[in-house]
């Protein structure tokens, strides 16, 4: 939606089980363990996980929100991305969970450290890898708008929050999504 | 090493705090948790992550491991990669401290599907992502040779593992990590 290439893509909205168990295994889902987002390229080839799927459309649309192989910022670019996968998706699922155990703390730290990273990786650029917004900021993002409730009482993160979602098209998100439901209501 | 780079890379051998509590935070050590692995590139850019290390070097040495932006199968290495850092390795740390909680296992599953993806995701080809050994297959099955007794019981999985083993210069590998402890040793 943000580069302009929805037509592009084929959606397909599909339903999932929920942490409270509502929902259901979608058979139009081919994701193999039934999650989302999943994508399959015009080759046939299969992509999880949300941080390869944003770097990979990113890419064949010509890098409108990455730095590119050889580009200054492409190591915190690419420390990013993985960064979120690795670090910050697991550490949030455990403060979810409500779990304090030795071994998951000392391997993901917790979102204490996570607030720490992103505003000394932020420093007083606008962007996590600079001036220009990338798929980085978006998705470290988004985990905070799905639960503002973690956003920390950090004003350059609370900042950054904002300029990451201004960036975006709100309004657009949100009527995409609004008819992605119903849609699906009307399959059920 | 396997690129025949190490000469222009500066390797500094730290100590870290291991799961048993032995070991120290290094001084030396540049990663603002203290953990490794942690590049500085040559811009003073800084990476964590094995997943994005591995691209960086990669990518900066003209990508024998991986399969280049837009080239055919660059999905799915893309999604082997952020599988590693996503789902992989959560999973094998919750197995490791023996945790079975219904978030935790509906987020990451377990190591059972691990397996099960690596066997469908390889089907008959050598490697993850078809002929070609890449990082792919180096970071996925690091995890095994890390706890090998996790390798799964499917034979078409333990001879993709000896064969990511056999194209890695094992004898080299083992060599630097002796001097490397004996160095750590003697700082200590
Ligand atoms: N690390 C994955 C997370 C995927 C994931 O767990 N998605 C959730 C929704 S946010 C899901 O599909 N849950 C349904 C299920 O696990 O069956 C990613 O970033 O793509
Ligand atoms: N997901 C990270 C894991 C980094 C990590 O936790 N490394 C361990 C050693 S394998 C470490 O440095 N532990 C010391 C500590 O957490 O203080 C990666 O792949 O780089």
């Amino acid at each position: 939606m943000l580069m302009g290439k929805l037509d592009q893509v084929k959606v397909v909205i599909v339903d999932i089980v929920k942490n409270d168990g509502s929902g259901r295994r979608d058979p139009n889902n081919a994701h193999p363990e039934g999650k989302v987002p999943f994508l399959v390229t015009d080759e046939g080839d299969t992509i999880r996980e949300s941080a390869a799927i944003m770097m990979y459309l990113d890419e064949i649309f010509g890098h409108p929100f990455s730095i590119k192989p050889g580009d200054a910022g492409r190591g915190s670019f690419l420390s990013w991305m993985s960064y979120y996968c690795g670090v910050l998706e697991p550490a949030m699922v455990v403060h979810f969970a409500k779990l304090d155990h030795p071994i998951l703390k000392s391997t993901f730290r917790t979102m204490a450290e996570v607030s720490e990273q992103i505003m000394s990786g932020l420093g007083d650029k606008p962007f996590l890898v600079g001036d220009k917004l990338t798929i980085a900021d978006i998705i470290m993002a988004s985990a905070f708008q799905w639960a503002p409730h973690l956003i920390p009482e950090t004003p350059t993160v609370k900042a950054w929050i904002k300029r990451v979602e201004g960036a975006q098209d709100g309004a657009g998100l949100e009527a995409f999504e609004t008819q992605a439901f119903s849609a699906l209501k009307m399959q059920a």
